[in-house]
């Protein structure tokens, strides 16, 4: 704009054929002047970024008559190429406001055609039905029976009375006995991890810390399995104080998202489901594809919700109540640019875990680091499985196949999808493939326990 | 990172324990051995971007034992507000596939729905009823009269044969009678614009450009009528040359965008708007919100379709056959951050006949510039107004409204949202406001033409 700034005082605006009313107009008449007085050198004066391309003009200026009543210019559409311009941001709010009102849409129709289904008492006379039947927290008070064995293998060990052979036997026998009792997967995980690092941390030891074998106690032993991370360390980093501030905030959440989870299930989730069922009776493609968009929208915002209510409230809840330092429990996923990416990063105490009891020994041992990494996700997508058939009591391998096929999918998003397209990629495969997994495997129950054949 | 870099070897990783292979790991391991290798001074060196709040361990670095099962740190969550993490950018990608999605779903509905009913001969088959009746080009042909008329009465103003007096007086009166055609209002607009330039124009002249009276030539005139603006000048900015292949584009455009948005009425519009003829009757007001949203967002979709065809194709492809040089008919409304800066920018042709012919005369014979913005207002919902109500036959204000409560809008939206929010205020009432007054014209059609009392 400078270098118009000396076009001449033939340029400016003849504000002697006007009011001076106009001419010293406040600053809110500021944009309507600059608006209309092109050949002004105090265009884009009017403190506002909206600079376009305005010097572009030049050649246009040169003309005769009255400048108030030349209001044209040589100069492209904003849309053209040649403009140069390219200030979209508004675009961005557009969408977030179109997905607000769109959603808000789907939740009225929802409202008016199912009524209020949100029902919280529902839940608790699931449990209260049978009230001298409680399985879980059975098996996780039975659970408690390996953990301990696996303390007393271990303090042996520590001791002598046992040979490091027997040791490992007696800990093998005691993991394939776990298996059989689904509720204490986390513990078998936990009970891998001090069994085998226990050992190894038998090295130096300085003043204030712990060392190898003083932490062989049920103290330390109890504060590992509730702590909120799967891998042992002798000496976990502890935050100076319990923040009561921060652990009600973190309680109340925990509570609120619970019941949003529930009441989003009832009311969005199960009605969609139970609408699926048809097509996928009839088999009839399109709508089951219909099906599987509108399921995706309430999995996906359902998903995100138990992503922060894990992963953010209880576990940093449980984390401060224990004094737990490390409170990475996730990184940022969300900007994942890769499959890869996203698999290290959202869930980090089984990234850890996997890590360094699964990956680096493989590496250890001489494999391939793809076979490595291979290895990290067939284990994965056994734990998914296994995590869902036994509850469901069948074995459909849906699970298993969405882990194993993040393997290709991971090849396929890489090479082709970068940056801002890549991340796209992976919200796509996350918003549509745990819908798809969950349509298969409530159409396979119902088929397998409703179906009047 | 730098100050954790002298640490000491103790501190590395223990390589001598492991085989080397893991040690010298390619780029690829790289990124996984980081997230491990906490102690590790190379931590972010993987050269990819997540810088993370690494460097708070320091005190959490206290401590003995082998470095390799270090794995935990004193750290925040994310999410906490002490981590000072802000990068969310991938939530937009998110935005952006949800609404894709979603909007996939809506299309796959409407097909399973109602089945293809777009037909362009429909439209077509529409002038072909009545092969011999042609209303609009027969106005079209007819408004000319009175563009000849402004025309001759110029021309004798410029050589004296009338006086200033009568010549206003048969201005007023031609300008009058032409609002009873109202094909012609564009015309109208356009011959207030000549009358009024021409003579403010007889001052100094130049070589090579016209000046008053030279100007009052046909050839003049009908290149003013048919130029992509509706601002008189009297020598317009001419580009060079024809660019044919920019022409071929924009007329491409042309043809395309109007297919799509025929179709996209039929398909879309048209059977929402039949579906919410029934909720309108009933008065059953969460039916007829859920049916305003569902309407919004093809109502909106071919609204940007509306701007981008007339706005860029049309007007470019005109403006290149005429080699008519200021090519500015839009700004960057969708930047908006206010209802002002909105209506001064999404219709340029439009917003700078208003401020030349309407805003600065007001202001000029001394009232105030809310007096003139509100009259500006005024015009427009008056001409929204006639434009929707003559060719509906019937005159019910909702246009005229629907613009004047755009000075009350403005008043709210201008210091209760900045930035991104009144961005998105601004979508807001756009994406809602154009819908809310389809529906209402289309219900009051419907109940004036069919319904059956």
């Amino acid at each position: 704009m400078g270098d118009h700034g000396g076009a001449g005082g033939s340029r400016r605006r003849r504000t002697g054929s006007r009011p001076s009313s106009l001419g010293s107009g406040g600053p809110a008449a500021v944009a309507e002047e600059v608006r209309d007085s092109v050949a002004s050198p105090d265009v884009g004066a009017g403190g506002d970024a909206r600079a376009l391309a305005r010097d572009k003009n030049g050649d246009a200026r040169v003309g005769s008559g009255p400048l108030e009543l030349r209001c044209h210019r040589l100069q492209d559409s904003l849309f053209s190429s040649n403009s140069g311009f390219s200030n979209y941001r508004g675009i961005l709010n557009w969408c977030v406001v179109m997905l607000i009102l769109s959603n808000a849409r789907l939740f009225l129709e929802n409202l008016i055609k199912y009524g209020i289904l949100v029902d919280p008492i529902q839940v608790v006379s699931l449990f209260l039905k049978d009230p001298y039947s409680w399985p879980a927290p059975c098996l996780v008070i039975v659970a408690n029976v390996f953990v301990v064995a696996a303390f007393q293998v271990e303090k042996r060990l520590a001791v002598g009375t046992l040979t490091e052979q027997a040791g490992l036997l007696l800990h093998v026998a005691n993991l394939v006995t776990i298996l059989c009792f689904p509720a204490s997967v986390a513990l078998l995980v936990k009970s891998i991890t001090p069994a085998s690092v226990g050992k190894k941390a038998s090295g130096d030891s300085t003043q204030g810390t712990i060392s190898y074998p003083d932490n062989l106690t049920y103290r330390d032993l109890y504060y590992f399995i509730f702590a909120p991370t799967l891998c042992y360390e002798l000496n976990f980093p502890r935050s100076p104080r319990i923040r009561k501030r921060f652990l009600l905030r973190r309680l109340l959440e925990m509570l609120f998202f619970t019941q949003l989870q529930v009441a989003l299930i009832q009311q969005w989730m199960v009605p969609t489901i139970q609408n699926s069922m048809k097509p996928f009776k009839d088999m009839d493609y399109s709508r089951i594809i219909e099906r599987l968009l509108k399921l995706a929208v309430p999995n996906h915002l359902i998903w995100l919700i138990f992503f922060y209510w894990l992963f953010h409230s209880c576990m940093n809840a449980v984390a401060e109540l224990m004094q737990f330092g490390d409170r990475e429990f996730y990184r940022d996923w969300w900007n994942s640019e890769s499959v890869g990416y996203f698999w290290q990063n959202w869930n980090i105490p089984v990234h850890k875990w996997c890590l360094r009891h699964f990956y680096k020994p493989l590496l250890q041992r001489g494999n391939s680091k793809w076979v490595a990494r291979t290895g990290v996700f067939l284990a994965s997508a056994f734990f998914h499985e296994y995590v869902l058939s036994i509850p469901l009591r069948m074995f459909r391998l849906w699970a298993f196949t969405a882990m194993m096929a993040q393997v290709p999918l991971a090849w396929i998003v890489g090479p082709f999808f970068q940056g801002n397209y890549g991340n796209a990629a992976v919200w796509l495969t996350l918003i549509i493939g745990q819908p798809m997994a969950v349509l298969m495997y409530v159409h396979d129950y119902y088929v397998l326990n409703y179906e009047p054949s």
